[in-house]
This record gives C-alpha cells, structure tokens and sequence, in this order.
C-alpha cells in the first residue's frame, strides 16, 4: 500500500512547493486547503491547480471562517484594520496575524491523516525567511509534533507514529525557488499577495518577502 | 477588565460541569460548541440551554464537519458501522472515535481566546473515568498546553499564557455529578447518549458510563 501524505496547501509559493517535494518522493496526496476567511480566493485556484496538475488523490478545501471569532486584517480588511503596510524588519507580529492558524490547520491535518492513514504531515513553515508568526517556527512544530504523538490513536502506521514534515524550516524562500524549479513547479500558478487584485499590490509583507527571494534567487517572479 | 474563559461545551455532563464551575469563578465566559457530524443535535440544544441559562458572553457554535474526511460510527452511523455495543472494559479505542477531536477543539479554543483575549480554556475531559480516547489524557492535554505555548502570539494576558483547566482530568463522572449538583447544574439538560433518540438508549458506552456514575453517585438521572 502506498505511503501516504497530507500536504497543507494554500497555494503560495512554500506550499506548492511542499506539495511538489512530497509528490517527488512518491508519496500519495491528500492534499488540504482552507477557506477560512481570507479576502481572495486567488490563492485557493492556485491550489487547485496544482492539486489537478500532480493529479492527487483527493484535495479536501474545508469551510473554516476565522471571521466568526478573529479581527486580523486578512480576514477582516476595512477602513481603520487595513492590511499593514509591508515591513519585513519588524519584530512583533503583523495585523496580519490569524491567531493559532497553523495550530488549527496541523491539528485538522492531523484528523485527516488519521483517518485515511497518512504517515506524514507537510506544512511549508519557514522560521529562518517569515513574516514574524510564532507559528511558523521550529519550537512550535516540535510542541505540535508532540501533541499529535499522545492525541491521535490509530497513529501506529508502519510502527511510526504521524510525522509533520516541514522541510523547509532552515531554508530561505530564494533556496525553496530553487527547489521549487528543479522539481517542476510552474510559479506562475502561485500567488503570495495578501490583496486578492488583479495583479500582487508590491506593498504587502507577503510580496516584499516573495520580491526579495525572486531577487536573492536571480529568477524574474512569472507573476510579475 | 473581567477575566475571561472559553469553555468547550459539548452540552454533556462533563463540560456543562466544567461551564459551572467556570461560571462560579467569576469568569466572563465565552462558550464553544461543534457540529462536527455528530448524528443528532441534542447534546447542542443542552449547551444552548446552559449558554442562555448562565447568560455567557457569546456562545459560538463551529461549523465543522468531520464527515468530510472521517468514517467514525459517531459521524456515519449506519449498516456496517453502527455505534458498538457499550463496553466500558474494553481497552482499545470505540469506533464512535472521531479522530484527533479535541486537538482541533483545542486549537479552534486556543484561537477564539487569543481572539478575545481570555486567559483560560475550560474542557471537562477525565482520565480516571474515560471511554479509550486518548485525547482525554492528561499527558495530551500537557502536549497542548506547550503548543499553545509556542504557537500563539498574542498570548500575553495578566503576564500569563493561555492556560488549559482540565479540572476533572482526576474526578470520576460520579464525583462530578456531586460537583455539578453543588453549583445547580440541571442535568436534565444534559444529553450523554450517543444516539439521538427521544430517550436515551441505555445501551452505548455513553450511557453505560453515565448509569454507572449516577449509581455511584447515589442520584438518580433525572433524564431516566
């Protein structure tokens, strides 16, 4: 039987990436994106895309609106909560911030994982290139990685329990292009801006931090 | 400012228990209930009826359905995959196991109160007086607690994380029942069966495990 692997894939440049590094290990896909309130859906089409294009075996979109509960300037963006200005030097988290998002995500991987009897979680966390989320760094991987070997139960899948994989945790966004390339992935068919317009705003952190890797990497952004 | 609690109501003996005892502290309460596939909403109307009865500050009620992606009998009771017969011996888990449940629980809690800013989390799980789920552990809660620890930003409420109360994690259901007759839970509007019947079945783990605490409680279920 196949080894098995649930891919959170938001269809940003780290997650497809992800998903590419998991498909070039032979790995079968789960892959599994949110609505959860986000003001665009550009991303989620980019997801979709390459959930077709790698041809996974099931890509699971789950309805989890934040905006019942969260302010954060992602899901929220009006006059006086705008998205912020894009500073990637800045040392406290930004208004873009969704409190405990990947802590929910990893824990509804988790389920899912279980279910169809995944060995393996891949999230495409980075803490050495990220935009100041506590939840994109190794030590709460690890505290998760923890959670899930005593909260899961049928997690005995080849004598291993679930493994959250996050291969890109002391690589900057510049080598995960680079990766992204040699393993075929189309980044034209990514999107990074938190603005859901036509083209990427150039202002937002989320595009700072994508120029700056396309820059670092040589390689012109196909979006751009 | 009121300091502030999010409770995981369930509408069941144990976190109704848990929203009293939360209720007598003088904590602002924020309640949290799931349909997550459950196959009757029974349980949901007891925690609307505590929700309104103790006046918390908002009751939010997630929409999130396991069935997407989980086979457990809980959510897909049906030929082939009936609830089982109770047997609280038995030392494996049910197969009305819906997995990794409390974790997403736990994680949807932990940003609902990073959201609004409330320093506790209230759940009503119990090692000593359990029905094989791992998730009801007090190792797992551990676990949680450190992610929590590491994977929320905002977490600086009175100079303290987010902390998880498990307060019966060392109480048998029997002991709770005298807790919640104390601080006036009507346990007529609990529902433990899980099975959505007009009467309890008297037959699933469920309600074999509340018949016992009952007895040993020296009480009859006022649901009987």
């Amino acid at each position: 039987m196949a080894t098995k692997a649930v891919v959170l894939l938001s269809g940003g440049l780290d997650s497809t990436t992800a998903l590419y590094l998991a498909h070039s290990k032979g790995l079968e896909l789960y892959a599994l994106s949110f609505i959860y309130g986000q003001l665009h859906d550009k991303e989620l089409q980019c997801a979709q895309w390459h959930a077709q294009h790698l041809g996974v075996k099931k890509h699971f979109v789950i309805d989890l609106s934040f905006t019942a509960w969260d302010t954060s300037s992602l899901t929220h963006n009006a006059a006086g909560n705008a998205i912020e200005a894009g500073n990637i030097q800045r040392k406290h988290a930004p208004n873009t911030y969704v409190p405990a998002r990947n802590m929910v995500f990893l824990s509804i991987a988790a389920s899912i994982a279980e279910s169809v009897g995944a060995q393996y979680i891949y999230i495409g966390v980075s803490e050495a290139d990220y935009s100041g989320y506590v939840d994109c760094r190794e030590s709460f991987i690890k505290a998760m990685q923890a959670a899930i070997n005593q909260g899961t139960e049928r997690r005995l899948i080849n004598n291993m329990p679930i493994k959250i994989c996050a291969p890109f945790m002391h690589l900057n966004k510049a080598q995960e292009i680079h990766l992204g390339l040699q393993l075929g992935v189309d980044f034209a068919h990514t999107w990074s801006c938190y603005r859901g317009d036509s083209h990427p705003c150039g202002q937002c952190d989320s595009c700072l931090l994508r120029a700056r890797a396309f820059a670092e990497a040589g390689i012109p952004d196909p979006l751009i």
